[in-house]
């Protein structure tokens, strides 16, 4: 049962955990911005008429199958996520950019540096990498993310990065400013609560092949732990297509704006698997309604160890950014690109773009 | 075997001819405006050394899984098709706008004047409607042809309009500047040619399940018939996702640019299923570099005799198209909307934007 | 709107003919073994209680998105389909078999006079060939039926054979003793009313993105023209599975058999693609409860025009035959081997089982 | 690099060691029924010449994206898997049912004994669920599996139940002969290592939408811990068909078999959704040649906590045992049923089949 309250009344709490008490069952109280909400978890069917009586409850209903403290009906304003100098769901489009791993010092750095100078407002990059190989590489683990923070650092950016055990949230938190929970962990409920406790923000990816329905119940775990920092993220499903490496479903921006409050960003990277693709596709994400884009980007992708091939060079990642910022404007976004670049413009020159009209042709 | 030519050369087809009479096969002369080949089919492991070195022969190769007129080499400059005033695939976006299916005089050309008013480039309906259940409506059939045409003309807009099988492309061609192949034919062979040798625009659309190396596999069979006037619409694939109808499939667009010269329009219509997804997905499509929408329109989509979900208001459809002009700018395209309205402006209102920015929230 | 009929009435017929006839509708009476029926099309929510009150009339009910004439309630007993010594769906298996394309004079012959040695109890073989590139063998044509014929006269089989166009319907029909639809074709409306027409058997192959929903309302167009001699084959749908051509979904034959009453047979060689998977595929399609396999084999694979890859050599048809048998009797169905075969056993030497037990492994 | 050993050489350990220290990296030594192998982890393209060169080496390769230990040429003579009283991927089937849930006591207990009454060779229930809303049944956790063991004990069956999270592993494995990692934990590496050294059997179900060939790199990552104790398990996959719960990919048992040593079982009831289709699609997975089945049953599926549609009652589930026997024997395998039932036979009568032949109609 869910309740929402519009004041504190302990007689509420009390109540609730007298009837979830002979089942095993527990009481949470959750404040987000949005409200203040009672949780007992453990009933099936539960009466809610004398609970709905009490002083202090706007309303209480049974939970079931979909998402309540996600759905957009709790937070008709939209929830907004601080991550660094922005509000993820403002105005101001979110770029969260960076290599697919963390390699080495130079390699990040170099990275964090010029991402930032083009204006992305987060830095990612993996340190604990899910491989579909086990003798594929698997990231540099612990000593990754205290590098990343560094890098990340020294550019002003906050760090984004992916855990992928509950274990792993307590030792890397003091260095990250944004867990990401990557599509093969979306319904993972054990890392979902314990990042969900840590009570920084999460970027969650879509499974690939879990449904709009899922993907929001979901972020639902989070929100169960007290946490509403949950940034929603598109990331391709997997269908039949072979010219990609996923589909990307950018469907999901306005049906995802038409489910839930909680922001929307897209990862064109993931999303097509090739780098010609990322650009045309950062727009389109943005048109759609989305909240910004999570995108790979490497000072050689050549040398990449992991995700090469729809990683983007550092001056596609430039034109990626000029690109971006009329279409953000045409839907009435803004993308906050600085306008003097700490290093000589030729060492990351302007491309042009690929052909005639937005580099679309 | 497929023969680039320089020049004419009668010698090079009576060397051809003599291949392939003793299998049975056919030689056909293609001359489109980037190019004249000559195609020997019924070949298999054809020697093309001999072909090679006459005279005028610019190149021969063996024709196999790959498409070859199609393909983007053969045309990099890209090709362009006249429909009505303008040229799809130029720097214009081409809106073909109308309901999923014509119903009634009054129904159609309340339509046609008012998508012409707000700038549509073609008018769409559909006469012969390939349905999943035959109990359901059917299509008005050739009267419903030509009721589009009339409509079209005093809307001063051409007409794309379906055709199913080949038996109706001689009936139906008088009445038709642009036939559209639905998804469910994309690999009917005997449709693809008949409407290949009309000499007419093609609207074909992308099959559910289609590869788009298929797809364009099945444009190469009507620029076989030595059209090349083929226009690709990519309108959804079948996912297990049930949000929507379909999952549009965006990333379509950018590799069919990088694989084909022909040009490429969306139809989000299909491509969602649902109403409220029409605009922020038809601003997606040519942010990733579309050429055009496809796009359903009725005065009255809750009496609608198919599709009615998907289908926008008309007002909605005056949004779609003030939405869309700053995102075609803003990619280097242009939308022309008429400046004024050939009726008073309330008749069909402007509507707000549902949220905030770009109505995309 | 469906009437189904206890007995001739005229007025019945005559009122719905009054019904239809302002909104250009049509009246059928259909006849089948498992009763007769008026169909009004064209009737939208019609009044359905004058004529329920009629005499003669068992219930009357509106049409939708339903099938009607091929749900499993209107004959409960199931409806068997007559071809050659056969009857499909009664207690023996049929084996379509047959090379993908019919070749030459002496492919077929060697093929037809094999299967039929084995124990075949059709043979199949394309003629039209449906293929995704128009430089890609296209079978040939009338001439390829023509001989499929003789070939299978001299085996005494009977012919199955794919159609491609409504206009072929007519001059094939002398030479085939049941049509084939291909997945591609299975929603090609005027095809399957012209081969419904034609009166005889039908195998409807699913298409490779159906729904079994969708699937037997396909049926339904072929039932609404009078013939019920249709046979549903599932040969796979496209998934994102890389390592088989198709996935087999073999889970269609229960539930099909609880949608439909009309014959369900499988053809594991284009569900799977891969010749090692045909006969433990073909068991699995049995023990599921099909009424039949549909199986490409190929007396030389390696140089077939199309499909070598998943067509059976000569002695692993045998094999799959003497391997089907046992599961057929396990679960109370029938396969016939004639006993003796009419030329040495070393032409086609019974080879082992891949291994331990029963090929499985 | 892995390294195939002939012999103990404490050099070849040495060498290795010296490869990988520089890079971080890793040697772990793993003995296998099939042999004994050295893995170095961390280098990229090593150097093999030297090491293939050692005493006691049989072959050294590189590895990459393909797997080694779990592949089929390691163990042509197949890896079985003891369960109880029987070995896995054995002549005798595996049949390890039971609920969905762990619910109570008496649930349970009734479950277990009857389930080993008509020959179940193993129990499973799950006491930890991953349920897609974190307000559904989520399992009774510890005191479930413990529970769950008692039952099994009574029955004298094996316990297989699944573990959602590495941090479990211990504490349940006193009381798990079989630890499940469930379709959505397929891919998540540090569950999988968890397993691994647990050094009991595991049960690796299919991810939803994973590849057979990322399947089997799944079972690698636990190989790779010295496990070789792995039954996959088919439970059908993601599709756009909603007539199933999944779509049940019985083509996996074939081409598993060709590409590992490990024995593979089929889950009807979650690659159905529907207990009508459990019965079919059991005998369909055995004839394919799976080494058993995985089975939902249920004292009262109208009152099961979770997945009560699919799961059988207790007289189907008998029904479905006298039915698979002779599927079984047909492919040359065995299913032990006991002789007499320790009950009286009317409190669990033997229902008919549904129609005709095997039930199947």
């Amino acid at each position: 049962m869910i309740v929402k309250m519009s004041k504190q009344n302990p007689e509420v709490l009390a109540a609730l955990e007298a009837l979830v008490a002979p089942v095993g069952g527990e009481v949470r109280q959750l404040s987000f911005p949005f409200g203040t909400f009672l949780v007992a978890l453990g009933l099936e069917n539960p009466s809610l008429k004398k609970i709905q009586a009490m002083d202090g409850v706007l309303w209480a209903r049974a939970a079931g199958s979909k998402p309540v403290l996600a759905a957009l009906e709790q937070n008709p304003e939209r929830t907004t996520v601080a991550l660094g100098r922005m509000e993820v769901g403002g105005e101001a489009l979110a770029v969260m950019a960076g290599p697919c791993s963390v390699e080495d010092r130079d390699q990040i750095f170099t990275a964090a540096r010029f991402v930032a100078a083009f204006g992305a407002t987060a830095l990612r990059g993996g340190a604990y990498k899910p491989r579909t190989s086990p003798y594929a590489f698997q990231g540099l683990g612990q000593p990754g993310v205290e590098l990343l923070r560094e890098a990340a650092d020294a550019a002003n950016l906050p760090v984004v990065t992916e855990v992928m055990e509950p274990n792993d949230v307590a030792t890397m938190a003091p260095f990250v400013d944004c867990f990401q929970i990557g599509a093969r962990n979306m319904s993972n409920a054990p890392l979902l609560k314990a990042v969900g406790r840590a009570g920084k923000p999460v970027l969650l990816k879509r499974g690939p092949s879990a449904t709009l329905a899922e993907f929001v119940l979901a972020a639902e775990y989070i929100l169960l732990e007290g946490n509403a920092q949950v940034i929603l993220c598109e990331r391709g499903i997997r269908t039949y297509e072979t010219a990609t490496r996923n589909t990307l479903d950018l469907n999901a921006v306005p049906v995802l704006k038409g489910m839930t409050h909680l922001p929307v960003v897209v990862d064109p990277s993931h999303g097509t698997g090739r780098r010609e693709a990322v650009i045309p596709m950062s727009r389109a994400a943005v048109a759609a309604g989305a909240d910004g884009i999570v995108v790979e980007v490497h000072p050689d992708p050549s040398r990449a160890r992991s995700d090469g091939d729809q990683s983007l060079h550092l001056p596609e990642f430039r034109r990626l950014m000029e690109d971006l910022k009329p279409v953000a404007e045409a839907v009435g976004r803004r993308l906050d690109i600085p306008e003097t670049l700490p290093f000589a413009a030729n060492q990351v020159p302007l491309i042009r773009r690929s052909a005639g009209w937005g580099g679309s042709r």
